[in-house]
C-alpha cells in the first residue's frame, strides 16, 4: 500500500511551528500578525470557511478581525472597506471571501486589494511575481501542495508532472510553481484540461499527477503507472443515501483503484483541504515580517 | 517542403494595418500613439534594437521619444525618468531597454514602471493579468508567436505543444498563453527545460514545438514527427569564417534537417525576430486606445 499524505496532520505540524514563531515575536516585543477577513452575504459554505480561518488564527496566536456585511452591501461600500484595510497599519493581510453577491464585481474588488496585503495571492501582481520567480504570496492550494511535496521529501526535480485542470486558483499556478527553477520545482509539467485529446497518454507517463478538475473519481486505476504520486485537489459532493448527510466527499481520483499503484497519495477529505488555511497563515506571517515586500 | 512562416512579411502587413489605424485616429482628431524608449549606456546591440523600435514607430505614424543617458547614469536618476514618463499624459507607453549597466537594479526599474504604460509587458502586474486571462500587455516574443499562429491559421486547440525553455520573456509566458481558454489557445502544453529527462520523447510527440533555449541547432531531424509545426525563437551567433561578419545566425532548430518533416516552420533570421517590434507597436496602440486599462 502507498504512503498516505496526511494533510490534516501536516497542517497541524505547520500550525505548531507558526505558533512557536508567534510566541518568539511576542517575547521579543515584535508585532503580532493580524489577519482580517471580510465576509459579505450569507453563503453557508463561505461562513464555514471564514469561521475556520479565524479559528486557525486564534490557534496560532494571530490577531484576527472578522468584518461581516449583509448581502445588500454595495460594491462601493465594499471597496471603501478594502481601502480602509489597505491603509490600516495594524492589519498585515486580509482576504475578501469569495464568492461575492452577484451585484458586486469580484475582479474589481480583487484588484483593489493592495498586493502587499493580498495574502490570498489572487492579485495579478502577486500571480505575476510568482510566475517570474520573484518573492510573492502564493495562492492557498498550490502553496499547500508545494508544502506537502516538500515535507514528505517527494522528489520533484526532473519528474514528469501532469496537472489536470487549468483554473486560476489551482491548475495554472501549480503548473507554474512545479516548473520553476526552485526547490521544490524543476519538474517537466504538462497542463491538461477539457480540450486535451489523449489525456490517458499523459496520465500514464506521469510520475506525479495533480488532479484539479472537479469531476468525482475521474482518474481511474488504468490511467496511472505504478509508483505514481497522486495529489488529489478535488472535493466533490456525491449523493449517497447511506451517508449521514446524504452525500459523501469524493476526490477527482478513484482512490480505491489508484491507491494500490501509487507510491504517495492524498486522501479526500484530509489531504489538500486542510493545507489551504495553513497557506493563508504562512502568508500572513510573511506579511507581518515583511518577507515579500519589505516593511 | 513545408510552408515557411515569413515573419518579416507578416510584420510588414501588421505595420500597414497599424498605419491605417493611426491615420484614422489622425483624421478623427484623436490622440496619436506615443512611445518613449529609454536607453542607458553604449551597449551596441541595445542601440540597434532601440533604433529599430523608434524607426518602426515612424513607419506606422506613431510619435516617439528616445531618451539617451550615458552609462554613468545612477539608479536614482533613471527612476526619476521613469516617474516622469509615468506621469506624462502624452506618453502612452514606454520601455527601458535592457540590459542596464550593472550598478542599476533592473528589477527595481521594471517594477517602477506604471503597469498601464508597460508596453513591454515585463511588469508582474501585466504578467499576472495575462496568466489569469485578464486583458494585458503581452510580452513581445510570445505576442509575436501568437500572431503568427493566428495569421497563418495554424490550429492550436487540442494540439500537443512542447515548449523548450522556461525563460520569463519567452518560454514561461508562451506556455501560459497557449494553454489559456482562448483563441489561439486551448493547447495541451508541456514546458521542457534543462532538467527535463527524456526531452526527445516530448519533441517526438509534439504537434507544435516552440524552441527557445538558446542552443544553436539543438532540435534535430530525428527529434520531430512528420507534420510538426516549428516556431524557432533562437537567434544564436555561430562562428563562420566564410561569412561576411565572421558569424552566421542560427536558430535553436537544425533547419535543413527539420524543415522537410515540418508542415510549418519559421526561418532564422526572418521568422520570430521581426515580430517582436510589431508586438511593441500593437501594445502601444492598445495603450493609446485604453484597451487594456481604460483611459
Amino acid at each position: 500500500m502507498p504512503n498516505l499524505i496526511d494533510g490534516k496532520q501536516l497542517a497541524n505540524t505547520i500550525k505548531e511551528e507558526i505558533a512557536i514563531d508567534v510566541n518568539k515575536l511576542r517575547e521579543n516585543g515584535g508585532k503580532i500578525p493580524h489577519l482580517a477577513a471580510v465576509l459579505v452575504g450569507e453563503d453557508a459554505a463561505s461562513q464555514v470557511y471564514v469561521r475556520n480561518k479565524v479559528r486557525s488564527c486564534e490557534q496560532v496566536g494571530f490577531e484576527s478581525t472578522l468584518i461581516r456585511k449583509d448581502s445588500s452591501t454595495t460594491e462601493e461600500e465594499l471597496l471603501e472597506i478594502v481601502e480602509e484595510l489597505n491603509n490600516d497599519p495594524d492589519i498585515d493581510g486580509f482576504i475578501v471571501q469569495l464568492p461575492l453577491p452577484k451585484h458586486i464585481n469580484e475582479e474589481k474588488v480583487t484588484l483593489a486589494i493592495n498586493p502587499k496585503k493580498d495574502v490570498d495571492g489572487f492579485h495579478p501582481a502577486n500571480f505575476g511575481r510568482m510566475a517570474q520567480g520573484l518573492p510573492a504570496y502564493l495562492p492557498a492550494t498550490p502553496f499547500g501542495i508545494m508544502q506537502m511535496l516538500d515535507r514528505y521529501n517527494i522528489e520533484v526535480e526532473g519528474k514528469e508532472c501532469v496537472v489536470l485542470g487549468r483554473s486560476n486558483i489551482v491548475g495554472t499556478p501549480i503548473s507554474i510553481l512545479l516548473s520553476r527553477k526552485a526547490r521544490p520545482g524543476n519538474a517537466t509539467v504538462s497542463l491538461c484540461h477539457s480540450r486535451t485529446k489523449d489525456l490517458k497518454a499523459h496520465t500514464l507517463r506521469a510520475d506525479i499527477i495533480i488532479a484539479a478538475i472537479g469531476i468525482p473519481e475521474f482518474v481511474k486505476g488504468d490511467m496511472v503507472k505504478d509508483g505514481v504520486v497522486i495529489i488529489d485537489v478535488g472535493i466533490n459532493r456525491v449523493d449517497d443515501a447511506t451517508a449521514k448527510r446524504g452525500y459523501r466527499l469524493k476526490g477527482d481520483v478513484a482512490f480505491d483503484e489508484v491507491a494500490p499503484k501509487a507510491s504517495f497519495i492524498t486522501p479526500v477529505p484530509g489531504g489538500v483541504g486542510p493545507m489551504t488555511v495553513t497557506s493563508l497563515l504562512m502568508n500572513t506571517l510573511k506579511a507581518c515580517k515583511g518577507e515579500i515586500y519589505g516593511h
